[in-house]
């Protein structure tokens, strides 16, 4: 554990969340579901992505960004009965997000696959989440968003894309959680950088260019215009720009390079059935059987073993929830300043 | 051009290779699509799905692991309205695909989004060819296919995954080429090793382990039991382990690295109407200002552009369709090897 960490258990933060999200202007049942959200993503181990956003939210609503009571609503339907439209309303990315799992599952259920966007969405956080609620309900999940430019092309050198998560879940019998992939199509996120740099340390090669596009491993050269690179080169671009093409303009949210990109995430999900093709207990037992296969795989040496995607996500919440969530000082303190503000008891 | 490769015209090739799987059995309007998909594959640069396939599927008749005569079917509509399966009855894989984009294509126009698999499929060839047509019709198109192992797992030493392809079109507007991701989720496909085993090169760092697992430079470790790494790491290994649990165990092609993996493709297509969530016109017109805006973004130096995902592919088809494609000597001797089998005059 970090020295200048302390821990502090998930039911006490996301009560002091919640509680703060309320103070905020957040109705009692979006406020749960936000705190929820980040303090799940704390006990998955992304910490870049859990409590340590509460401060930054809060600022996006005292400047308007986030508009704490707004609710997220379903868009008239369409003659396309497998695909539906959720409106953000510039409101809290989560539960937008809550609603659209809720309502693409019910298609899904319906029609053997759907499809949705989220319009006018801020942040939803760790995107996993939202394929793992699909995947509870025997579903197979894909989701995607775009997020503000941060990386550069294949090739270029001028941040144009976000680092543009692409999660996806596949359901496990017996109340295992699901098998998932849920990573960033840049070689890295941002925050992690942000953590080389305040801890002093360069960053690995070949994670960032400078702003003439050059090779780095100075931190700061991100943050002075520079840009990350993508996961595995052209791939990486090229997943890259489709999460831009679908999430961002099929949202409406834009590209991240289009100087019209307003909203945080241009969100798209799709749901669909593995029972469409096959009973779900066969499937569900083959897709014990493989996991057991590549469990079973021989590790590259003795002290390392191979891992199922999602797994190390899986174990970071049984040690957090059983031994509480560390939480750095400075984080700590940030959400203390911002509990005086709002004259809340911590 | 390398110096032991004469060039051919496009037509001349898909005639002979049309020929040539009329001769081993196949119906000519099948041979036309196998003949046609092979030798677009070619047109497009990938030469390692291209025209050298075709003694390696004849082959493959002659061992009776592809039945030539095989029509693949739709199989009996389930409830589930927008999906649904294809069989491709261990027949020839492109008009199976082909099959498959027809009929998702349609279901995808009716309900807004459609996913289908295909069973008993032998090689589709290069999965981008299909997301491509879907394109066309103005469809975002997702295709994925398993593969034979190849492909040690992230932390692993064994090979136990395919090179499993992941395609991703987006339509474009004035009949311009798709935005297209076609790409392996390992570093490289094992054919591009096999050709630096021939030249007598060794294999960049990163992109091979030898059969103990340990790093190598040595294409002839690849053939000796290594395997080839991910692409980005984990990420790559992730997505792979998708591609497995969803193109292979849905199709009941199995996971490439279960004891009853049979199929030689597990595929899994998904369409979608972008229409769905905006005006299709205005999609389009967005997507055609996004894909200005990256091009226009600056190289990492003079000498270096950005380009479109599936820019490569369209750049390679109009220089070869204009001058002809270059197939190696080794190459040719082998078709016209088959052909002298067939009793075929070339």
């Amino acid at each position: 554990m970090n020295p200048t960490s302390k821990t502090y258990s998930a039911s006490f933060l996301t009560s002091l969340a919640q509680r703060l999200f309320v103070a905020l202007g957040t109705p009692d049942d979006l406020a749960t579901i936000i705190a929820t959200s980040l303090v799940s993503t704390n006990l998955a181990g992304h910490d870049s992505h859990g409590v340590i956003q509460i401060p930054i939210y809060a600022a996006a609503v005292q400047a308007g960004r986030i508009k704490p009571a707004a609710r997220a609503s379903v868009a008239p339907a369409t003659a396309m009965l497998a695909t539906l439209a959720v409106d953000g309303a510039f409101g809290w990315g989560p539960p937008a997000a809550c609603l659209t799992v809720e309502k693409i599952a019910e298609r899904a259920q319906q029609f053997g696959i759907s499809t949705a966007v989220i319009r006018n969405c801020h942040h939803i956080g760790r995107v996993g989440q939202y394929v793992e609620r699909l995947a509870a309900q025997n579903l197979i999940g894909i989701a995607m968003c775009n997020a503000s430019r941060a990386v550069v092309p294949f090739n270029g050198r001028q941040r144009m894309l976000g680092t543009n998560p692409i999660a996806v879940a596949v359901p496990r019998q017996h109340g295992q959680p699901p098998v998932l992939f849920d990573g960033s199509t840049s070689i890295v996120a941002g925050n992690k950088i942000k953590v080389l740099l305040d801890k002093g340390l360069p960053t690995p090669a070949g994670w960032i260019v400078d702003s003439a596009g050059q090779p780095s491993t100075r931190p700061a050269d991100f943050f002075d215009g520079g840009g990350i690179l993508s996961m595995g080169g052209h791939k990486g671009y090229g997943l890259g720009v489709m999460v831009e093409l679908l999430g961002g303009l099929l949202s409406g949210a834009s590209a991240a390079f289009l100087p019209d990109y307003a909203a945080v995430n241009g969100v798209l999900m799709i749901a669909f059935r593995p029972d469409a093709f096959m009973p779900l207990d066969d499937y569900l037992a083959q897709v014990d059987r493989a996991c057991a296969a590549l469990k079973a795989s021989p590790g590259v040496d003795d002290n390392t073993e191979v891992l199922l995607p999602g797994e190390p996500e899986q174990r970071a919440q049984q040690e957090r929830a059983q031994n509480g969530i560390p939480i750095p000082e400075a984080t700590w303190q940030a959400i203390c300043d911002l509990a005086d503000r709002l004259s809340l008891a911590v």
